[in-house]
């Protein structure tokens, strides 16, 4: 294998395959980048067996071939070689050298046939979103997914796809978050995708609308981006009936500054801590909401003007739940939906239809 | 006690005295922040007794008092309120109520009679250097301290005012570092101040050519800023004599190019670690250094150019006394002097003449 290739090109290649190399892995070749080259290209390829990620470098191959090279030495010679063209070659005794200026390594590398194969899909089950579209719909949900192991398929996000939408779903038991956007598209199915997998897929998707290519299939989901592919498992089980969670009626809606809300969320939460499961009450009023939260460090009482329409209620709230919501959302100003003091609160847009959050109250003797 | 300050103004106060607070101490009171209300301004100190910062913050007087506050959760408070004006007053039950905008705290607060008195100063043995020079001598010459406690003299750094100069110099066994420059002061003293203090002293120290005020007595040194004083004990002992430690000639000079040789002896070091000690080899030849180093991750190669006096020489250094040195460094060009490879490496300026470095070879069979 000999080839040259543009040292910040190929860089930017590692770095995007690294994102799947945990170093958790039992297997010592997943610690590595299993690199082929072949036509005008190298393909990297990094692995947990979870989640597989392949892109492409554009190179000058002068010699076909392939090596797994383990990932963090190659990835720190790469970042500190100066900004020039880099020539990557086997040697005898399974090592390769790496030049580039007056830069000379020689490293040892593993045998490309041991690296595991990525998954074959079948292509049929397919759907195009726009990348930023995508990447905003994952930020807004996945903050929402179980943490505790204890039931596995809430680590994941419910990929949706029906009535010519997709909709991403995450809950925890406390909380729920789905986004909704309209999808040209007459396929129906829906698909559990590992949290972990989805954060690692939004770092890779940029803020432009060319889209991602989704494939389904009964295993796996790839996402097909210009020059990166992303295999992931996906999670069994059946996911919580989210539907039935989601409460059909309510009977007080509170108009809200959104950002007003959140500092003084922020800021009575400071009192919330040390044992005590950052608990704020809400005292709403007919123009206001008095926040407050006391704790041994002290107390703090907060005001926040709101337009509101029912009857005056007292709620409180785990204010990490509040704020995890809050901090996702750029709209300006949101929308309270609630019925009683321990029923859901129903967090959604002033102007934006397209999200829903629920959270639960925590009963608080008064 | 009442008063009235911004919340900028107070903020930046708060970010000045605590980094006197380390939180590693036994006494509670050192936990809080001194807070004195008194004539037209604040102030605010913060202290583990080794070091004590005081600031002072212009306020609106409108009770003059005295209390102590838990600088974490106080810091936390006045973080996270709006920019505007913020009013602090003590309440019955030794507690204090912060006021700002529509946020209302209220938090238990010590009695500042508990509070440690500053030490003292016999104002006469005082220099004046501007502080962007004082930084930058700090910086220089601190990453040199001796990182083991047998020897807690050598984790200070020696303030040397003599002759018409202040020198800083630290060292630790392995190499030596000295910052020298013009002072006009007719003083002749020398104390060893500890280097994590100075660090410290560092970051409040400002890019600016104001000077900074240095007052030295038997026990303490005092760097008096505008508004900000800081007060740090002085380590107990005698200095090395490290006049005796540079040689006074040398066999062979190298003049090279200060950022080419840095990324040369950064890339080379990648394949040093893991159990060798960041060992790398310098061959020196007529016009080029070659580094390298090997391990078992593989081995390196490395050009650099240079220009040699004298005899050709193999060398071989830990990277990391170098990289420090030359990190520290702005210069285009400098010059390494040698004599052997056992023999200690001289390394300072092409043009500037106010450092010199030292660093210790590593004797390897070749």
């Amino acid at each position: 294998m000999i080839f040259i290739c543009e040292k910040q090109k190929l860089l930017e290649g590692i770095s995007i395959v690294q994102k799947a190399i945990t170093g958790k892995t039992t297997m010592p070749i997943l610690e590595g980048i299993y690199i082929n080259a072949s036509n005008s290209n190298i393909t990297l390829i990094g692995s947990d067996i979870d989640v597989s990620i392949e892109t492409k470098v554009d190179a000058d191959i002068l010699e076909e071939g392939k090596v797994v090279i383990d990932a963090k030495i190659f990835g720190e010679i790469i970042r500190k070689l100066p900004n020039s063209d880099i020539k990557i070659e086997t040697l005898e005794n399974d090592t390769i050298q790496i030049t580039c200026e007056k830069s000379v390594f020689n490293l040892g590398y593993m045998k490309a046939d041991e690296f595991p194969e990525l998954p074959q899909l079948n292509q049929d089950m397919k759907i195009e979103v726009p990348q930023n579209i995508l990447k905003n719909m994952i930020k807004s949900t996945t903050f929402a997914i179980a943490q505790d192991e204890t039931r596995p398929i809430l680590q994941g996000v419910l990929f949706e796809v029906k009535d010519k939408s997709l909709n991403l779903i995450a809950l925890d038991g406390y909380r729920l978050a789905l986004k909704k956007e309209y999808l040209d598209s007459d396929i129906d199915i829906e698909v559990v995708i590992p949290g972990k997998t989805l954060n690692e897929v939004s770092k890779i998707l940029e803020d432009v609308d060319q889209n991602v290519q989704i494939t389904f299939t009964n295993n796996h989901i790839l996402f097909n981006l210009d020059k990166t592919k992303i295999i992931s498992r996906l999670l069994e089980g059946k996911f919580v009936n989210y539907r039935s969670l989601l409460p059909q009626e309510h009977k007080i809606s509170i108009t809200v500054k959104k950002q007003e809300l959140q500092n003084g969320i922020e800021r009575a939460s400071l009192m919330a801590k040390d044992g005590n499961n950052n608990l704020i009450k809400l005292d709403i009023e007919d123009e206001v909401i008095i926040l407050s939260s006391n704790s041994q460090l002290g107390k703090v009482r907060e005001e926040v003007n709101i337009n509101l329409q029912g009857d005056k209620i007292q709620i409180a709230f785990n204010s990490r739940y509040l704020l995890d919501v809050l901090k996702s959302l750029d709209d300006e100003e949101v929308i309270l939906e609630m019925t009683s003091s321990v029923t859901p609160c129903i967090i959604k847009g002033k102007m934006a239809d397209n999200y829903r959050y629920l959270v639960l109250p925590v009963r608080v003797v008064r």
